[in-house]
C-alpha cells in the first residue's frame, strides 16, 4: 500500500473509497477542492434561503427499466408508448446519461442503500422464496444517516433485501415503512391467474395435477408467503392484505400497488408538514405485471404487459409531481427517478420491451443489464433539461444525496465506501463527475470492468487472458466488436492494474457475510399456512447443514 | 382486378398507386377529401403570404446515416460526439420517427428522385466502377416535376445513379449540376491513402506488387475513373478537378467535399436572388470517409471516422442553415434532412457507428438498414419540435414534395407511383399519414413487409411458408423475436393478401429494365486513361454477350 501514500485518506474522518478514486484524486484533488468549495457555497445559500433546512428527497425506483425507455418521445414513439409525465420531467432534470446500476433488483437497491457494492456483504443475488437472510444490520444506509441529520425517512414499496427482520426498512433507517417480503416474482408469477396464462406452470395447490408429486417442500405455497408489511422504527411489524387461508391472487396485486401509491401521496402530504426536511423512497411494484388478468382495455399501441403498466406508472408518477407542487414542495425538494437494472428479456416480448440500445438486460453485465435512465431534479440547482455523459454509480447517489443533505458527517469512515461525491457532477455541471470507472459484478464474481468509454469483459477461470475481449462503448454499444488488437497492449496491461489495485484494497478491507437468521421472525400476526413454510424450510436447511458437515 | 373497382383510380387524371393504397383510401377516402381541402387552403394561404409563390425546397440527403445519430442529444451523449446542428434544426421540425428508405444508396436516391421504387426500373443495386447502365431517361424525376411547375433546380453532390449520360442529374432535370460519377465506395477506397492504412488492398498501380496480375482488368485503374463533374440542362459535361496522369488522393476527395459544401451555399445565394422558387439538393459525400490520412485532431470523444466527418458534416448543415436565415429564406423554404440508409456495418467499429436501435445497417433489410432519421421544416406550416410515427417512405416525398409545391398535376399518371401523398401528415400532423405498408426490396426481391407494426421476413425459395418469422416492431425494435405464433394465423394469411394484391399490381404494371449506353459518353474531357479503361470494359462486355449466346 506504500504506493498510494500521500494520496489515501489522511485522517480517520475521510471516506474510505475504491482504489481509483486516489488514482484520480492524485491527479484532480485541487480543483475538486476548488469545486467542493463551491457546491459547499451552492448548499449554504440553499439552506439560508430553505428557512435553514436541508432540501427534501423523494426517491422513485422504478423496476426493470433499462435505458432508452424514459424521458425520450423519439424511442417511446418506436415502442409504441407514452410516459409523458417522465418526459416533462426529464426537460426539467438533469439526466445522468451513464449511471451504471447492478445487474439485478436486490444488489441495486442494496448499493443504494449503503453505497457499497453488494459483492462487499454478498448481497449480490436476488432471492426469491423463503431464504432466511438479508442486508446486514451492520451495513449503514442512507436512512441512517439521514436520521442522524435529522430527516424524517419514509419507505413505501418493493423492498427486496431480505426476509429476516435485521434487513426490513423499520430496522435499516425508516421512521415508517410499507413493503411487501416477497417481489414480483412471487406476487405476479405464484397465482391463480399466471397459473391459468402459463406464465407459471404447477406451482401451488390446485394449480396443476398432483398425484406423482412426492415431495411437498419442492415448490413453494404462494399463499403461505408473506406479502405485504407495515412497520415502524423501533415497532412492531404486521402483514397486511392477506387472511388466514386466502389465496394470492393478480387483483390483490393490483390492489396492493394501488395501495403504495396511495400511500406515498398520504405520506408525501404528511412529511410536508413537518418541521424536519424528509426522505421518502417510493419503490413502486409495477410496470412488471406478468399475468393480463387485470389488464382491462389496452391504452397504448404496444400493449405489452409491462408496457401497460408502465403507462398506468407514468399516470401515478404524475400524480405525485402534482402534489409536490400543490405541497409548494417542488423548490426544495430533490427528487430522483431511475431504473434498477435492464429489463427482464426472459418476458419478451410480450412485456413489450427488449434489448434495444444495449446488449443484454437484467442479470447481464453487458450494458444492457446495468445501464438505466436517470433523472434529477433540483430547481435552481440543477440544470434542467440537461444530459451529463459522465460515470455514475447507483451507490454514489448514497454519497451525493448525503452531502447535498449535509449529512457528510455522518457518513461511515471505518469501512470501504465505493459511492462517490458526484455532488460537484449535479450542481456544477458535465466533466465535473468523480469516478471514471465501473466494476461489475454478477453476485460475488466479477465480470466486466468499465473504465472511461472502455470496457472489459473479464476472462473466466481458464480462459487465456490474451483473448480477453475490450469493447468501445461509444463505437460499439452493444458490445459485439471487441477491438483487443487496437487497445489490447496498451488497455490490456493498464486494466489489470486497475483490477489488482481493486483487489488490494478488497484484501485490506474483506468481504464479509449477509446476515442470515429465522425467516419473518417477528412479524405479529403470521399465518398457520405461513409457520408451516417457515417450519419446512428450518427442516430443509438442518438437513443441509448436516450434509454440509 | 374486379375487386378493385370504384376504389382504382377514376379518371386517367389520377395518381396511380399500389395495391393498398386502395384498400386505405376505401376506409378513409372521405376523411382524406377532407384533409385534403384543409391542406390546400393552408397552402393557398401560405402562397399569398409568399407573394404567389410556391416554397423553396433544400433537400440535405447524409449518406449512411441510420436511425437515431441525429436530433436526439442523449443518444448523441452514448456515441461520443454531439450534432448541434442538426439537433436544433430537429428541434424547429417534424420528426418522421418511421420513415423508411431503401437498403442502400442508389435505390434510396431513386426512390426519392422518381417516387417509385427502384425494382421497378431495374436500379436496385448499387453499381461500383464502371457499369454501363443507370436511371432510365423515361422515369419522371422530382426536378422535371417541379421545373414544369416553374421551379429553378440545381443538385450538388453526390449522386449515384449511374454512369451513363441519361441518367445524369443535368438530364434527368436539374438545371445544374455538380456531382461525382462515383461514389465514397472509389473515391475513400481506391486511393493511396486507404491503400497504405489497409482500407484497401492490392488494387492500382504501385499500390500492390503485381508480379503474379494476369488479368488486368479484373482491378479497376482507381486513377481512369471520372469522379467529378459540372454539367447544365442541354449544356455539356466536363470532368472537374482531374489532370490527365493524375492520381486520386483522401486530400482529393477532402477538396471535393469542400468544393461540394462551397458551391451550395453559393448556389443558395443565387438562387435566393431568382423570381422563380428554387428546389436545392445537396447530397455530401461525407461522414463515409474510410483513411485517417486526412484527420489532422480527434474533435469526438468517439474519434470514429465517420463520426469526426459528421461532426465536420453537422458544421456545414449549421452554415448552410445560417445562410438561409441570412438570406431571410427560413419562411419560404422547405428544408428535409435525412439519411438515406442505415450505417455500413462493414466500417464498424472503426467508423464509429454501429447498428444500435435497429438490427443491420446498410444492404439489410432488417429495419436497421431502412429506418432514418428525417426531419422536416416550415415554419408556421409544419408544426416544429414535433414527432410523428405514422409510416412514411422515401418515395413519398416525391408526391408530397409536388403537392406542396403546387404541382401535383405535373406528377405522371402513366405508371405506377409507390410515393403516396403525405401532406396532410406533414402539415396536419401524426395519425395524418396514409400508408400502412412497405415492401422492403434488395435488388430484384421482395425480401419483407411491414404493414403497422407488423413485419414479415418473406421465406425464401423451398423454405416452408408455415415457418415464416413475423415480428412486432414495436415490442422487438431489432427483430430477434418471432412471433409467428401469435399472430400466424391471422395476420399469415392476411399478410399474403397484401403480398398479392402488390403482385397483381405488379403484373399490370410491369417492371422494366435499367437504361443501359456506353459510360462516360458525352464527357467533353475524358482523360486518356478513363479511354482506356472504358475500351476494356466495352472488350469484357462484348465477350460477355456472345457467352450469353
Amino acid at each position: 500500500m506504500a504506493l498510494f501514500a500521500g494520496t489515501l485518506p489522511a485522517t480517520a474522518a475521510e471516506l474510505i473509497h475504491d482504489a481509483d478514486h486516489y488514482i484520480l484524486k492524485a491527479q484532480h484533488g485541487e480543483q475538486w477542492a476548488k469545486d467542493d468549495a463551491a457546491v459547499n457555497a451552492r448548499l449554504e445559500e440553499f439552506k439560508k434561503k430553505n428557512g435553514g433546512k436541508s432540501p427534501n428527497i423523494l426517491y422513485i425506483l422504478i423496476d426493470d427499466m433499462g435505458y432508452g425507455d424514459m424521458g425520450i418521445p423519439e424511442l417511446n414513439g418506436l415502442r409504441g408508448y407514452e410516459t409523458p409525465n417522465v418526459n416533462k420531467f426529464s426537460d426539467e432534470s438533469m439526466r445522468l446519461n451513464r449511471m451504471y446500476t447492478e445487474p439485478s433488483c436486490t444488489p441495486t437497491r442494496c448499493a443504494f442503500m449503503t453505497g457499497r457494492q453488494p459483492h462487499r456483504y454478498n448481497m449480490g443475488d436476488t432471492a426469491v422464496d423463503i431464504a432466511g437472510f438479508g442486508l446486514p444490520a451492520k451495513e449503514k444506509t442512507l436512512p441512517e444517516v439521514l436520521s442522524e441529520a435529522g430527516y424524517n425517512t419514509t419507505h413505501i414499496g418493493k423492498w427486496h433485501m431480505g426476509d429476516i427482520k435485521e434487513s426490513w426498512p423499520h430496522n435499516q433507517g425508516f421512521d415508517y415503512a410499507a413493503f411487501p417480503i416477497h417481489q414480483q416474482g412471487q406476487l405476479t408469477v405464484f397465482n391463480d391467474d399466471a397459473a391459468k396464462e402459463g406464465v407459471a406452470v404447477s406451482i401451488g395447490p390446485g394449480q396443476y395435477n398432483d398425484r406423482f408429486t412426492k415431495d411437498k417442500w419442492f415448490r413453494p405455497n404462494p399463499a403461505a408467503m408473506v406479502v405485504g408489511c407495515e412497520a415502524t422504527k423501533g415497532g412492531t411489524v404486521r402483514e397486511v392484505h392477506m387472511k388466514p387461508g386466502e389465496r394470492w391472487t393478480e387483483k390483490k396485486y393490483e390492489e396492493m400497488n394501488q395501495r403504495y401509491q396511495d400511500q406515498t401521496l398520504e405520506h408525501l402530504r404528511k412529511l410536508a408538514k413537518q418541521d424536519k426536511p424528509f426522505f421518502l423512497q417510493y419503490w413502486p411494484l409495477i410496470p412488471l405485471s406478468n399475468p393480463r388478468a387485470t389488464t382491462d382495455n389496452y391504452t397504448t399501441p404496444n400493449g405489452g404487459t409491462y408496457v401497460e403498466k408502465m403507462k398506468k406508472l407514468d399516470g401515478w408518477i404524475g400524480d405525485i409531481l402534482e402534489e409536490v407542487d400543490k405541497l409548494k414542495l417542488a423548490e426544495n425538494t430533490i427528487v430522483v427517478i431511475m431504473g434498477d437494472n435492464g429489463h427482464f428479456t426472459k418476458y419478451s416480448p410480450g412485456s413489450g420491451y427488449t434489448a434495444m440500445i444495449f446488449k443484454g438486460g437484467k442479470a447481464d453485465t453487458t450494458e444492457g443489464g446495468v445501464r438505466v435512465d436517470a433523472f434529477v431534479r433540483w430547481p435552481g440547482m440543477i440544470e434542467k433539461d440537461s444530459i451529463v455523459n459522465d460515470i455514475v454509480h447507483v451507490a454514489d447517489l448514497y454519497t451525493t444525496l448525503s452531502v447535498l443533505a449535509g449529512a457528510k458527517d455522518k457518513l461511515p469512515t471505518d469501512r470501504l465506501i465505493d459511492g462517490v461525491d458526484q455532488s460537484a457532477l449535479l450542481l456544477e455541471g458535465e466533466t465535473k463527475g468523480r469516478r471514471d470507472t465501473v466494476f461489475i459484478y454478477s453476485g460475488p464474481k466479477m465480470e466486466a470492468v468499465v473504465k472511461e468509454h472502455i470496457k472489459l469483459k473479464v476472462p473466466g477461470p481458464g480462459e487465456n487472458p490474451i483473448g480477453a475481449k475490450f469493447y468501445d462503448l461509444q463505437r460499439d454499444t452493444r458490445e459485439e466488436y471487441p477491438v483487443s488488437t487496437e487497445i489490447g497492449a496498451w488497455g490490456g496491461a493498464e486494466m489489470v492494474r486497475v483490477i489488482q489495485r481493486h483487489m488490494v484494497m478488497k484484501k485490506k478491507y474483506p468481504d464479509t457475510d449477509a446476515d442470515r437468521g429465522l425467516p419473518y421472525d417477528g412479524i405479529e400476526n403470521l399465518r398457520p399456512e405461513t409457520k408451516a413454510a417457515v417450519q419446512a424450510f428450518l427442516i430443509k436447511n438442518k438437513i443441509l447443514l448436516e450434509q454440509k458437515k
